[in-house]
């Protein structure tokens, strides 16, 4: 059983596709959609229910295409000029440059709105609908990767302590990152306490990534990352490069990433999971 | 049985009391929660369950709170300066001009992704959560309001048919309108060719307060209005009164209140919906 990464990708723009759809709406959602984003959720969610032997079909493409949806609606919101004012994510125009502000925002609006009606739409049990809904607004909304964002932008030139930093992480990409750990538990009917372990296993993930950009954001070059490096540092943002040093930095990622493959290692099998932790791995 | 306006309004800014939520983005969040909104939607849906003979209980309310909740972000998400650049709404200063263009942003953010964690976590069965959320994220994203607004946008400085307005009106307000009746009727069980009526009524119902903005942004003062008069006017909008004439949109206006009370008459008696239709009347 193979993922089906062409299918992922019909799935994630099929949904505009929709004659209704006004085309200036959907071409801009479309631009951002396919700008270049690894998949990072998408894939983590299939391959935990490849690890739980699911059989994978539309419906879980489909919850894949959901998560990515938000977290791209958050990167173009992220991107605009009241925010990071980033011209360019992935080397690509942002979705305000390529196209305006105003579509930009309602772009964004529209990727935050839609995938509960694709996921309302899905064919599992009403009761899987309901828990994967559920934690699809916990991940993103107040609780979760807004909360992050108002954080992590409360604490720019402002020092803060290491629990501060890990606290916005853990919200910003932490949630976002257990949803499809979580999702994929839920809909492998998984017991409460397999579904707390994937929680966990997320959450310290989604933290991975985080050093992990903080790291890159030091040591890349626009090639490599495809923004402007050192961003982070001219802002005097908090980052865990700042805190810990570039060294520390670098420990604590490979320490965090020890606890996800052992806690992984409690309660699925996945080679192929196993094999994103470790490209997390800096050397 | 009455319904209780207080309980409506706690149950608005509930959720945002939660410990968790950083107090800064619950601020501005509860800052237009509470900006003296008059509850439209949520009224229609709680009257229509008390047509249908719903004893209203908690969950109800907390339905109602979750439309009203994404028509709020809509709004301080309209009010950017990349948007409609309104400094006030209802007389206040909007929330971006409160707080600042990114607290607005996330404010709105947070309003689109919530309410669906409310609607998953309340205690109807899931077979009708699934069905209600499937409802307002169609009312609201791509093939609702973020769509009518996406046309509204593109329309500005263009001469536009009536059909087309009506076209824009029916995503951009009619779908959101629809809702609470929809839902009424969702949680009622009420079979399919009423919920089909329902959702013409709320259509209809949207459109005629649709065409009374645009009446009263020519006949208004700022005090009646919350906001300056004649902007319609100035930006070159093709509002029912520029299309008809100011005479042509009150005899249209006229004409659709009566069909919804008409359609109305045929799934259910409420004399309080039937004021609300007629305190759109202009005499």
């Amino acid at each position: 059983m193979v993922i089906n990464m062409k299918r992922l990708e019909k799935e994630l723009t099929k949904f505009y596709e929709k004659a209704e759809i006004p085309q200036h709406l959907a071409a801009s959602i479309v631009y951002s959609l396919t700008a270049g984003g690894k998949r990072i959720r998408p894939l983590l969610f299939l391959k935990m229910l490849k690890a739980f032997g699911i059989p994978l079909e539309t419906p879980h493409y489909r919850v894949a295409a959901a998560v990515e949806m938000i977290h791209t609606g958050s990167l173009i919101h992220d991107d605009l000029p009241a925010m990071d004012n980033d011209d360019y994510r992935r080397g690509q125009l942002t979705n305000h440059k390529k196209f305006d502000e105003a579509t930009a925002i309602l772009a964004g609006d529209a990727l935050f709105l839609d995938p509960y009606y694709i996921l309302a739409k899905s064919s599992f049990s009403a009761p899987i609908v309901v828990a994967l809904v559920k934690e699809l607004s916990y991940a993103s909304g107040s609780l979760g990767m807004v909360a992050g964002q108002v954080l992590d932008m409360d604490g720019e030139r402002k020092v803060l302590s290491p629990v501060q930093v890990k606290d916005i992480h853990h919200l910003k990409t932490g949630r976002m990152l257990a949803f499809p750990f979580v999702a994929a538990g839920i809909i492998a009917e998984q017991p409460k306490e397999v579904i707390a372990k994937l929680r966990e296993i997320g959450q310290n993930l989604g933290l991975a990534f985080q050093i992990r950009d903080d790291i890159i954001d030091v040591t890349g070059t626009f090639e490599e990352i495809g923004k402007t490096p050192g961003k982070d540092q001219a802002e005097e943002k908090s980052t865990y490069v700042a805190l810990l040093g570039l060294q520390g930095a670098q420990e604590t990622l490979k320490q965090l990433l020890k606890t996800v493959k052992d806690d992984l290692a409690q309660v699925a099998s996945s080679a192929e999971i196993i094999e994103i932790i470790e490209s997390l791995e800096i050397k």
